[in-house]
């Protein structure tokens, strides 16, 4: 019996969040961050495939990292490696992704993730992802995964649901940009709010439905190759008009418009690793609050830190700091505050302008 | 004609005290600080085989490093490379390579200097070496080089001289220890006072007859191969008969002791770049005093640090960090206070207590 599950795992950001330990040749989502032994790229696919066919699971990337992503998952075949030309934001990236998947197979049901997120509960995660597989293929709706959250976060953009709906599936009334503290606090002690997560599931008819309803300059786009998608041919069309589709969200452009969006409401541990605080966050400490990745360490009145060198036969020696980021890569060393790390993203230019692209 | 000028490098130290940067195996003698090309072993040769024939300079160094100085110095023969089996300081170490060059040439005069020391001002350093060696020649009189403080250091031990005396040369009244920072301004404002730099000059057969009247159980047991030194059978005689040598240093054991000591008054840019500080106080600093050796880098609201990476190739972005001294190597990153590096030590051997040999 055919499997009408798919998914699609969205694998072509260029965050320079995590420089040095990420580079523009080699982003976050192809990095170990953990030590394990795998990518968080591979780790998005290990997850996925214990719960879908390995042929129904398809990855689109910018072509920069087509090399990586066969390195890291030789598993796939090249027809299961989506390539954008350009750079043109979560959109136009899953209408690739959606009218390729109904060329193969016009029945099927998608989960949609991006490449470098951390789950730790993957079982509750992968039962949930199966329900809402489930649900999507039996109802008219976009799904959307949120997270049940655990503190304030002002880092996520919240999804407010309709609290009356069934305990799993709910109405969502609103999305949300990411709060200040204020509203953060209030949002988590109302219980109606979820983090969210970037993880969409859906019917391929449905999906594309609604890229013709809310965003018809990208349907008309893809609508003009319709015929093409799964063929030789497909790859010259992506190149050709790809670049024509507006630079827009799948959040912005479809889920906060459509009337017919649940959330999907979980707690598996789930976090975006969007910054080293959240990495932080997340990651074991010692009795002084020292988070130390992949390498040794040894602390000396030194608290609140976090520290990675670039493998795990490095040893750290940290002496008097508190709450820095203490990140060693390849060629680069970086020490900074953990409060400032949204300065890293000045670093990395004025490493571009005072030393070319060697450093970024 | 013979030329009787000799040069003694001691290069068997394994100091930790530049730990990472230096190692048990690579210790500081063997390394190339400012990244200029050449070790600091390496730039004392060059500098001595400007004013002393190649073949008529030795170095004294621990068996562990004989690879390390056949790399490094490929230009010596194993014939001067006089190989210590165990560690006694520099009073047996400088017995060893005196009977041994009077056993080549008995008229000999010697410049005897560590191997790990930095002069900048080489032309006035060459000048005072080759001034000095001629006065050893036709005086009774060990010579010590005296270096013009030019700030009330506390981590050199100082010569009193006689003022009375000649301009260059000047009668030892006393040697002293590292004074405290009272005591320091005190030598330092007084004119009298010289940092002891640890570099000698003498004749092979006055530092020879000093041994015997002040430090006779180090001459007896040199005295007993008198006749097997620069012979096939020296290796096996010191192998057998150096480690019964007290661990003594020189200036302890003869210089402190001596009536006929005098000090060569030098302004040379010396340092022992004995700490890291002392390394800072000697390197060249941007506008915040932050010192960058070695590597690249870029500072925000950071000032009085002391940074160096492994190689050039690198680049540090140091952020918020005041008076550290960051250091990577190899293995090893170490970021510490840089008021605190006496602490070093026991971060070395922490290191080994937790992990081995692997970062020692």
């Amino acid at each position: 019996m055919e499997n009408n599950n798919y998914c699609v795992i969205m694998g072509g950001g260029i965050g320079s969040r995590f420089w040095p330990f990420s580079r523009v040749s080699k982003p976050k989502q192809f990095l170990d961050f953990f030590g394990t032994g795998r990518s968080l790229l591979q780790q998005t696919f290990d997850r996925f495939s214990k719960i879908i066919p390995v042929e129904n699971i398809f990855i689109v990337t910018n072509e920069l990292y087509t090399d990586l992503i066969r390195e890291q998952l030789p598993e796939l075949n090249s027809n299961q490696i989506l390539l954008e030309p350009q750079r043109r934001n979560t959109a136009p990236c899953i209408a690739f992704a959606s009218y390729h998947i109904r060329a193969v197979n016009p029945d099927a049901n998608i989960v949609v993730a991006p490449s470098d997120h951390l789950i730790l509960r993957e079982n509750e995660f992968l039962l949930a992802v199966k329900t809402g597989l489930d649900f999507v293929e039996n109802n008219n709706t976009l799904l959307t995964l949120g997270i049940k959250p655990n503190r304030p976060e002002t880092a996520y953009g919240y999804i407010q649901a309709d609290n009356n709906d069934n305990v799993i599936f709910k109405k969502v009334k609103t999305f949300t940009e990411k709060p200040n503290v204020e509203l953060a606090r209030v949002f988590y002690e109302s219980g109606e709010f979820y983090w969210n997560s970037g993880i969409f599931l859906w019917n391929v008819n449905q999906i594309i439905d609604a890229f013709h309803l809310y965003l018809p300059e990208v349907a008309s786009i893809f609508d003009a190759g319709k015929n093409i998608f799964n063929t030789p041919d497909e790859k010259a069309f992506i190149n050709e008009n790809f670049s024509a589709s507006p630079n827009i969200s799948i959040d912005y452009g479809i889920m906060e418009k459509a009337p017919n969006v649940h959330v999907l409401c979980t707690d598996v541990g789930w976090s975006d690793l969007g910054t080293w605080g959240a990495l932080y966050d997340i990651s074991e400490k010692d009795e002084n609050n020292n988070a130390t990745l992949k390498s040794n360490a040894m602390y000396y009145g030194s608290s609140n830190n976090i520290v990675t060198l670039s493998n795990s036969e490095k040893l750290a020696v940290i002496q008097d700091l508190d709450g820095y980021i203490v990140a060693e890569s390849n060629n680069v060393l970086l020490i900074c505050k953990k409060e400032d790390e949204q300065r890293i993203r000045q670093y990395v230019i004025d490493a571009q302008i005072n030393y070319g692209d060697e450093y970024v």
